[in-house]
């Protein structure tokens, strides 16, 4: 039976993902019904975006799954309506175009670039930057995300520290974990790396208390989730000087209000939420895969724990 | 019997590397005599670099050998009275602090980072750059420098080129050489990286009809030599809005004098000759191991051709 395929993630990303998606489907061999407009008992699988006019999930009482179009599901993971399964996004240009924004980024606060771009003054200041081995790069979050950046940073020379909740072993990188690991991974981070999913657990996990373990000087790059900080205490410890930047690429609220006072600090660098996003043509085939094993009867990819909440 | 070694670098070099050469010779077991001051006919090798009082090699009558402290060697190769094996410096340091550089400002500009650093002014603009697959990378030089650089740069996902004068295959690029080879390499380079030696066939390679060839929009990344470049050819095609960058480390005056257009150019990146240098450590290594072969009567490392000129 053709499996019916409803893509509730809003009119927007129907432009963009109708054509991938179709292509996608048709590569894989599953001959799915895709539509904007389903009866919801007669729906197989829900293409899902936050912001989707789909809230209730009671109606679709045939689905087999919620295949997310973004890598974060903070805002339907706690959905009490929704007792299907829900699978993440697991990009593969999404991890690519974080690895090389977060690269980029560590790079160029390694290199001291700032100095250079910002002060074309004439003045000829030949420090040499020290090479990647003497500075500390620690990642928090070990997914897809921050282990493939943490992997090539690990590549480039810079001696990583991965940390995650849970134990992790990743090839190249000192792994730790808890909350005793933690405190270590902060207090030998020249520079810090924010790939953490939100949780209740990790909301506002970079709070006072944890900035204060950072070495005097270090650089946060944030790629990850806003919330992950308390944006009073960064504010707090880059005007006393204990920070040297935070590069942030995401924010509690979004667009950036233009009065926020990050646009105007000069230890804040905002970018607008562009370190990565979702390509529609390799995402879709990750939505079609999925669609291929529920109608094969073999296991999802990228299934959420709903208890852990990523 | 003990061989003398004479250091004629400089005042300035002998205190950054008398300590780490004289631990260097400790360990590679060669009991030589290292000074500053030697009869010309008692010395058995010169450690020399640009500016060296050492202007007329005919003195040293039994000396075996010239190993230079940099990488560069265009201020000494054509010195008439030099009939001695000349060894250029490949120094792991240099080699990597190079790598560090030209990845990093190859990321900024593939990523357009100047955008946020320079205008923080409020306007939420989500222009997520395209991957690095899309983006057309060419280093011309494949020596050690250009060779590590550009096998990074691919490893991070860019399709890159390589350029030499001889045919060169190195795994992970495409390698074009000779004069149609160069026509190709410059015509595909949406980010070109200059690795070149300075020698009279590549002195002005990049003049106004070879910058003519690159795309649109091209980027010029040159931590090589300064006079690879035709500087008034580069301002010309800045004005014109064929080039969309360049970002120099090197000149034909250093420091580069406060007066120079460069300095002032919105389109250019000035980099106070800071890509990499030659590190004590690993440089003092590299020169206790010649002098190790050379009492060994083996080949000497890194030896330049004088008809190349590197």
């Amino acid at each position: 039976m053709t499996p019916n395929v409803l893509f509730a993630a809003g009119a927007k990303q129907w432009a963009t993902y109708e054509a991938p998606l179709r292509r996608a489907l048709d590569r894989s061999g599953v001959a799915a019904h895709l539509a904007t407009e389903l009866p919801p008992e007669e729906v197989d699988y829900i293409v899902y975006a936050p912001g989707s006019a789909v809230q209730d999930f009671t109606p679709f009482t045939r689905a087999r799954a919620v295949l997310n179009l973004w890598a974060g599901v903070e805002k339907i993971v706690g959905n009490p309506t929704l007792h299907l399964p829900l699978a993440r996004m697991v990009d593969h240009g999404l991890t690519q175009g974080m690895m090389e924004w977060v690269t980029g980024h560590v790079l160029r606060h390694h290199l001291g670039m700032d100095a250079h771009i910002l002060h074309q003054d004439g003045v000829w200041r030949p420090d040499v930057p020290p090479l990647a081995g003497d500075r500390r790069v620690s990642v928090l979050g070990l997914g897809a995300l921050g282990s493939a950046c943490a992997q090539m940073l690990a590549t480039l020379g810079f001696p990583v520290t991965g940390w995650s909740r849970r134990p992790k072993h990743i090839s190249g990188l000192r792994c730790l974990s808890g909350e005793g690991g933690l405190r270590q991974t902060l207090a030998e981070a020249d520079i810090l790396v924010l790939l953490l999913p939100l949780t209740p657990e990790t909301e506002n996990l970079l709070d006072a208390a944890r900035l204060a373990l950072l070495p005097r000087g270090a650089v946060i790059v944030n790629p990850g989730r806003g919330p992950l900080i308390d944006d009073d205490a960064l504010l707090a410890a880059l005007d006393a000087g204990h920070l040297g930047h935070a590069t942030l690429d995401v924010f509690r609220s979004e667009p950036l209000p233009r009065e926020h006072p990050f646009w105007a600090h000069p230890g804040v660098t905002v970018t607008p939420h562009i370190a990565s996003e979702t390509r529609p043509d390799t995402a879709a085939q990750v939505i079609a895969e999925n669609i291929r094993r529920g109608e094969a009867g073999e296991p999802f990819l990228h299934l959420v724990d709903p208890k852990a909440g990523y």
